[in-house]
This record gives C-alpha cells, structure tokens and sequence, in this order.
C-alpha cells in the first residue's frame, strides 16, 4: 500500500475570557471616513449577529501572547496522536501579526513563533525544522499544504501544523468589524501512514490584480486620535462578494480532482468568517452539482467563538473530532472538504478521508 | 534526462542611500543595561570595522518599504530569467519584519508582502501562489528549499524566491550593533529544467533548546526613553560562538551528503553576518576536511553592504554572477556551497552545481 498522508492528533487552545456582543455597547462605532453610524449601537450590534451569527468570541488572557496558544494547542495534538515530539520534522505556525503583547502595538516574530513553540515544547533534535507562514486566514490549509509537499518530497514523515491568532490586538475599537474578530489556537499532527485516505486533492489560489489589497493594515476611523497606529481592516462587501464568486469553484476544481463523488462528503470544514457568508458558499457550492446543501454538512462553531482567523478550521475540527459540537462527528472513511479564504487574498480548499 | 531544479535567473535591489561608518559619529551608544560604554564612539567605531568588516551600508529610500524593494528584485530575476511571469506556480518572500514605513514602528503583514509583489508585477494567474515565510536570516535559503520541495512533489515547475529586509527600520539608535544592519532585496528564479546539477543537497537545522532567544525584540538600551518600542536585538557573542560551533558542521553534513568533493567546491556563498565570523567559519569548515581556505573561495560583499538579513546572499550571488565583485564569478559546471544562520536559531546549507 502507498504512504499517505493523514492527520493523527488534533488540538485546540480557545482563551477562557468571553467577550460578549453586549460589551460592545458602550463602543464609539464610526464609519471609516470618521463620520457617525446613524443607528445606535444596540441596532448595530443586532444586525452584525444576524449577518455574522456571533453571540460572543474569546480573547487571550492579559498575560500571554500568541506562541503561548499555539503551544497549548500543539502539545495537545502531540499527546492526541500519540508521537514522540523528538521525532516531529517540522513546525509550522500560520499567523498574520506575530505575537503582540497586550500593552503593545508591534508585532514580534524575531525568533519566529515556530521556533518559540519548539522551545516551550522543549524539543531538542535540532533536525525539527521551525517556520512560520504568513498567507492570511488560509494559512493553517496552506502549512498542511506544505506539510504535504515535504512529505511527498522525502523531506519529512511527520509534522505539526499550527494556526494561531490573537486579533483581539490589532482591532480598532471604532470599526464596527471589531465585532469579528477573535483568539485562538488549533494544531494537527499530520504523519505519513500506511493507510488509505488522508489528503486525496488540494487547489489554492491567489488573486491580487483587483483584490490585493481588500483586507489591510490602516489607522482607526476615529479620526481625532491623530496617531499613526494602523489596525486590520477589510472592505467587508467586496470580501463578502470575493468570497462569493470564488470559493465555491475553488472547492469544486478540488472535488473534481480527488475523484470524490459529492454525495460522499460528510462535512464541510470551512473557515469560520461570518455564518451567512458560509452558508451562501455552502449553498453555490452545491448548486454547481444541482443539489440542495444536506442537512448538517457544515459544522459552525462561529456563534460561540468568533472569526479567529487561521485558527478557525483546526478548532472546528477538534471540536467535531471530540464531539463537542452538537451531533457533528465524522468516522473512518469518511470524506470531507476543508476549504478557506482571506487577506491576499488567497483561496484554498482541501479534500481529505479520516 | 532526470529533471532537476536550477536558478535561472538573479536579480537584486541595493538601495541607493548608503549610510558610512562616520554617519554614527554623533550616536550615543550604551551598553544593554544602560550605562555608558566607556569608549569614545570613533573607538567603538573603529573595533565594529575590524570585526565586521563593515565601511558602510545600505538603507532604503524613505518613501518605499520592503515589498517595494522586494518587488523590484523580483523584476530584474524575472528579465533575467526570461520566463513570462504569468508561468509563475510560487511567489514565496522570505522577511523578518515585513513592511515598515519610516514614520511607524509597526509591522505591515496583511497582505503578505508576497501578495503585494505579485500586485506589483501584475500577476493575473490566480494559480501562481503567493506566501512569507519567517525564518531569521536563513529565510531566503530555505524558502529555496521550499520551492524544490513543491517541485519535487509535482506542484510547481517555476517559482519566484524572494530575501527583502529593511533593518534600518527595526534598529535601536542607542545599540552598537545597529551598525551591522541595512537594506536590501534580493531575488531568484528556481525551474525544474531537463540539465545536470541544481541544487544536489540541502541541510537544515533549527536549534531552540538554549539558543532560541539569541537574537529577539526588545526595548532600546537607553532607559530613559520610557516606552516600550522594540527593536532587533542579539547577544552578539553567544550568537557568533554558535555558528562557529555548528554552520561549519551542517556545511560539512550537506557536502557529503551531496557526494560532491571539497576539493570541487569552487564558491562559498555565505551569509554576509560579520567579516571576521565568515572567515573563521570558512577556516573550520575546511579543517573539517584537513585542508587550508584555497584562495577566493568566499566572495563578501558586506564591506559595502553591510548584513542585509535574508537579502545577502541572493544580492551576493547577483554581483558574483553579473561580474560586479572584483575578479569573482561563476561558471557552468561549477559547484558551490551556499550557507546561512540566523534568528531561530536557524541553520541550511545548499550544495548547487551551475
């Protein structure tokens, strides 16, 4: 039988400290030329939990910085799959800022955050090689993806694969899309195994003539701070319609090319932006094979946690795997898509058997 | 024919700003805890010469960032090359600190700085994918690494590997060694052609148990200053006593690994970090081998250049190759080494045949 390649351990870290929708209420919400949002903040704060299906998200205790989640989130997937941490080739840690302590607005990546959480697992073997990746909210797909190609290669057997973000410090209180925006860890272990399944067919994209430039790094909408400081930003509309356009077909050319009917996919694991974004992919993803969505193919764990970036699916995926959400579960042989998208903006998709 | 991954095109962007030795005359440097350093700066000057080997440096025009430089690099290798841009599969930028605009001490990584070169040439092709990657200074070296894994694994036939840094941007005025730092970007085309040689070996180290906070972030060494602005900071000394201990070893492991003799080796390529590191490296290196540095082995650049980071060794390679450093050059046929270390602590090396 081939070597394949599989997900062995799965991990999350999700901060314990909540942030409900209702403490957004006191917030100043500007629109971005700095002028006021006519609505009060109670309409604002109604009409984002019915786009976005957000209840409350989590943030990272005062006292720790990014590498920190990861690391909780990697030493969970190493006792998960049950491998000696000595024997892992690679650390890969996707991100978008760094470590950012609480009181700072710099982000910090010398040494890099693989190489950070390599350290507080104490890993010795200096043949286990740490990078990070900086591909947007699609980064954690793409380190499997890489993860993958070494592995193909002959340059590894096993990996650990992060996605880690702590966007709670780069918000700007006075953009509405703070709302969106949260913490959190998820890690896998991906090995390769004498088995069948495991990853049957990847597509990734990157569209920048137009789109390059549609989620950014830019001063707060209040005007009067007269700082330099620059927060995430995004033109939520034409990310939405980006989305839209193009999701859908990325997770169709990899369908087609695993060979996978679509009636076999048991779930959808895609990246937790907004739940009615989701679900309008989900929905023209299916109408591209003429079908109605199946009932429970998507699990969403959006509404509790928020958008945590390239630590959305990994999370998600622990969830599901510990059955933590609702029914969801998936079982051996079973087939599943994986697919995201974001700031570069870049699209992947990834289509798996457990 | 078997097909292997060869460079096929070099570019680099040396910034037109040089910054001399005497431009920090009027610095006032102190020492890590604060105090004055006893010496008069033109001391202090004069013992940084004749170690680094340094005279001046490189800084980057004030109204551009890294990605712009990045970018421009990039369009010199693709000329060089003269593949359509469009055949591109990987855009892969190896930086540490992203873009940082003159007036900011923030890094700017959304979009990833591979996004916006890819903007900047104009790229359409959704499938040439675009990605950072952080990995210290070596991060240019193993970004090569990268894009011959993706090869190898049948994902890519082309990419574009990019090493851009703007120290001056991240450096502590009141540190000595902010002297070392400057500017730079450098590029290469990689394809998989139907020749002999390309790269024959690679090795990689990641060393965190002691050593992962060598090089780090941390406030200026005046304490005066009151805020909490980080900048590059090393222990100077652990950080050359490592690479003596280890670059010369991982050399010594990817050469044999490579079945290429030393006596065949015809250039060193190696990361402009200090002049006097570089050679003793080189000198342990070949009594690794019982035998005496041959002459004109190691072209260096960094008298002019000063360490640009992940720019050195691709700009290096571009002088070399374009003839503009003394009597140095390369010939078809010709094997070489080429060797990096950095933050991480990361080590590679590369054995490749022109």
């Amino acid at each position: 039988m081939n070597q394949v390649v599989k997900i062995t351990g799965v991990g999350s870290y999700i901060p314990e400290k909540v942030a409900t929708n209702a403490s957004f209420e006191s917030y100043r919400f500007l629109n971005e030329d700095g002028s006021k949002i006519d609505s009060p903040n109670a309409v604002i704060i109604e009409k984002f939990k019915a786009i976005t299906g957000i209840l409350e998200r989590r943030y990272l205790e005062t006292n720790l910085v990014n590498s920190d989640m990861a690391f909780r989130a990697a030493q969970k997937a190493i006792s998960k799959s049950k491998i000696n941490p000595e024997s892992i080739d690679y650390i890969i840690v996707a991100h978008n800022y760094g470590d950012v302590k609480l009181d700072s607005v710099q982000s910090d990546t010398v040494p890099s955050l693989a190489s950070r959480v390599k350290f507080l697992l104490q890993i010795k073997n200096p043949h286990c090689v740490a990078y990070d990746m900086l591909f947007g909210c699609p980064g954690w797909l793409e380190s499997v993806i890489h993860a993958q190609a070494f592995i193909k290669a002959g340059m590894a057997k096993t990996c650990l694969v992060i996605g880690s973000e702590t966007l709670s410090r780069v918000i700007d209180k006075h953009d509405r899309d703070s709302m969106i925006y949260s913490d959190g860890a998820g890690a896998v272990i991906l090995q390769a195994v004498d088995e069948k399944g495991g990853i049957l067919a990847h597509e990734t994209v990157t569209h920048t003539k137009d789109e390059a430039h549609f989620i950014y790094f830019d001063t707060s909408n209040e005007k009067e701070l007269k700082d330099n400081t620059r927060y995430i930003k995004m033109y939520g509309r034409k990310v939405y319609n980006f989305a839209l356009s193009n999701v859908p077909l990325a997770m169709k050319k990899c369908l087609d090319k695993s060979g996978v009917s679509i009636s076999d996919i048991k779930k959808i694991f895609i990246y937790q932006a907004n739940e009615k974004m989701d679900e309008a992919i989900c929905q023209r993803f299916y109408k591209l094979y003429n079908m109605d969505v199946p009932d429970g193919i998507m699990p969403m764990s959006i509404s509790g946690l928020g958008n945590s970036s390239v630590a959305t699916i990994p999370t998600l995926l622990d969830l599901v795997i510990s059955k933590q959400l609702g029914n969801h579960q998936v079982n051996t042989g079973d087939f599943v898509i994986f697919a995201s998208v974001g700031a570069g903006m870049n699209i992947n998709a990834m289509v798996y058997q457990f």
